[in-house]
């Protein structure tokens, strides 16, 4: 199975029940050769340790997940999500990364104002980007699923974060396509080929979507193959807007993460294959 | 208070530990002008003692919800499902009211295929809008959040809706405007006046986004000003694109359901005052 997972990486947060030691054990034992990495687990193990323990296991780092969370409006809590997103930026660099998944961040309290949220993004991002690009970082704006507008993230659409991003350098602020996000919506395809026109596609993430939906939306999504979305079509509209990089497995799922993660992380190989080989 | 609820309706749903006549007793003591009534206890009531209740007492039947449910690919479950379309169809002119809300229906089981699921729907559509103009009730496609995609309505936005509309005259075809549905999509004030150029605004519902949501995220809608949704904003919109008919307030929420009926009739007015009118 080896050949077919040449673009294959997994998202750390697919197999959080393993340490970040086992996981890299498990991605030898099955074969893996990336990883998208996430920075808590990152931090507590100690950055310059992560960065060294993948890169002796040969593993390609393929995102840091994640930066962004940019909405406030106080100038206090404006300026700690700046100087978070710099430490990000570090610490994407240090990994070896050129990716760092931004995720936009809601709405303030008591605010009802997407469109004003979403210009603090691009304000915040004209600060960022320059700092990533000295560190050899691309953002990577993450459309969130609608559901998520108003508590996580105030972009919702691809053509959202286009929106932002095209106001920057292709090379300093892309987009995640992420299949969970956006598989409902029909404009999605274009503006994957908009995306990969002006080469801002910087990563793609794999996610199935599945039914019910659990209380707060966040931790149900599907293992690849067992929800509505059609994998391998997705793969053809990045790949066909001009993508040639990793696919990564990011799924959120509490009862995905109550079972043995070396198993898992085999199983969502497989599923790679299957659905979107 | 009563002016300024001129253009205000309840929808059934919001209060549905009401019975049917106690709904309209608390109508008139409220001042509530319209109602949006459902098939189901409508039909448990008769659906002429309903339309003799409401009609006996000078209220509006704004709405009925619904009718829809396309997407079968089976045909005996596709025949079934225009059979009942028809009946939804003959209750609404038998209640008096001129609009059917339709809920297009989400994915056969197994089905990854958006795309066909909204053109089986059209092809629907063909059959039953003729019907409808022939009783004199106009068709609302209903686009539900892209949460419901899969299971509920692959119809997400007015635009896709608006896509299926026009293919049939305004006076057959038109879309619901329902601001939990389409909060998040910076393209739908746009879409708003698409839909009132060719005078397809066929109904406005409130709803306010209010999280966490709940587990299968159905019965989590906000009371008006509670959460994240600019309702006079919409309202501009709507009126903006030349719509002047009643604006339902239609909740669902399993918190408010347990809330004495009458009560929460008068508050979700006073909260349409406050926060719509």
């Amino acid at each position: 199975m080896t050949a077919d997972l040449t673009r294959f990486s997994i998202n750390q947060m697919t197999v959080k029940q393993l340490s970040l030691p086992e996981l890299v054990d498990a991605c030898r034992d099955v074969g893996v050769p990336g990883v998208g990495l996430w920075r808590e687990p990152v931090q507590a193990y100690g950055v310059e340790a992560a960065a060294k323990l993948v890169r002796d296991a040969g593993l390609t780092v393929t995102t840091l997940c994640r930066g962004g969370f940019l909405t406030a409006t106080a100038p206090d809590e404006r300026a700690a999500a700046l100087a978070d997103n710099r430490r990000a930026v570090d610490e994407a660099a240090a990994l070896g990364t050129d990716t760092l998944v931004l995720v936009s961040g809601g709405l303030p309290p008591g605010s009802r104002d997407l469109r004003a949220a979403r210009e603090r993004i691009a304000d915040a991002l004209a600060e960022l980007a320059p700092y990533a690009e000295e560190h050899g970082v691309r953002l990577a704006i993450e459309p969130l699923h609608p559901m998520f507008a108003s508590d996580r993230c105030v972009v919702s659409t691809l053509a959202q974060a286009l929106d932002i991003a095209e106001r920057f350098p292709a090379h300093q602020v892309g987009v995640t396509v992420d299949t969970y996000h956006i598989w409902w919506d029909d404009r999605a395809p274009a503006q994957i080929a908009r995306a990969g026109a002006t080469g801002r596609i910087h990563t793609f993430q794999l996610a199935d979507w599945i039914t019910p939906l659990p209380e707060g939306v966040l931790n149900g999504r599907g293992q690849i193959g067992d929800g509505a979305i059609d994998m391998r079509a997705w793969r053809t509209y990045v790949e066909e807007a001009g993508y040639t990089g990793p696919i990564e497995v990011e799924l959120f799922n509490d009862t995905l993460w109550t079972r043995d993660g070396r198993e898992l992380l085999a199983e969502t190989a497989s599923r790679f294959v299957e659905h979107a080989g």
